[in-house]
């Protein structure tokens, strides 16, 4: 059996936990790091056999993977106090870091 | 030596820290989760010699083994606008997931 | 591949943080203990090459070692209420737990 750390990006963590629920795996969910970030990491324990690791790193790959997406920006305009035009700016979004470990034991009580 | 990871339910970490370190077992407690769920989880880390595994477990075990619980619920009476009448309910509390896993090298600095 | 997971005092973590990055270490901080400690822990998870786990151990021996530290403390002169006198008090501060774990297998997104 296999302990899978999966550190992922908070926005991405409700899916992902739908989808691997939904495959049966079991996941515990720890708590998210401080309130500083505007979007923060969950750390997510899955135990699971040996021969599923693949299938859940794909799991987490088609619900984490880095992307880009653009998001509309309010910035004040520099040289120009209180005026603020919107305008896109791309930004890079989820991504996720995962360790996979061997257990000994596991215990569910 | 072997790293015990238990996830927990908060309200029994108190006791159970108790009896562990009662035991002299070096226990580091981690974050719980978020605060959405009434009763959040808690994860210890419980670094521990080879031959006293099954002790920590049944440590655990005792504190943290899932059972039933008879509240009282004071929810409205559907259908009955502002009426509440107090009646027993049975939850299940307590829990925990263990994993053992092995630790290559010990630091206490 | 060999995952470190260091259980550090918050108030060292900002400096071992930027210690371990400086040498190119990718460090994932994870949350704290609760906020009912003046000081908490925070546990950082750091991905590292077999050769290298001295070298990170150094590194958080030379951030996080506990030290005597004095302070300045102006609790009340015990029997003179409202008299407060500030005094010198040494305190441990500082200290650190390391264990580390071997990796079959590390992914990042
Ligand atoms: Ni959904
Ligand atoms: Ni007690
Ligand atoms: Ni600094």
């Amino acid at each position: 059996m296999k302990l899978i750390i999966a550190i992922v990006n908070d926005e991405d963590v409700h899916h992902l936990i739908e989808d691997l629920t939904k495959s049966k795996f079991m996941v515990t969910k720890l708590a998210t790091t401080g309130g500083f970030l505007k979007s923060g990491n969950t750390t997510l324990l899955i135990g699971v056999d040996d021969e599923k690791v693949d299938q859940v790193i794909g799991i987490i790959k088609d619900n984490c993977e880095t992307r880009k997406q653009t998001i509309t920006s309010t910035t004040p305009i520099s040289g120009a106090a209180g005026v603020f035009i919107p305008y896109p700016v791309e930004v890079r979004v989820g991504g996720a870091t995962i360790f996979v470990v061997d257990i000994e034991k596991h215990v569910k009580l």
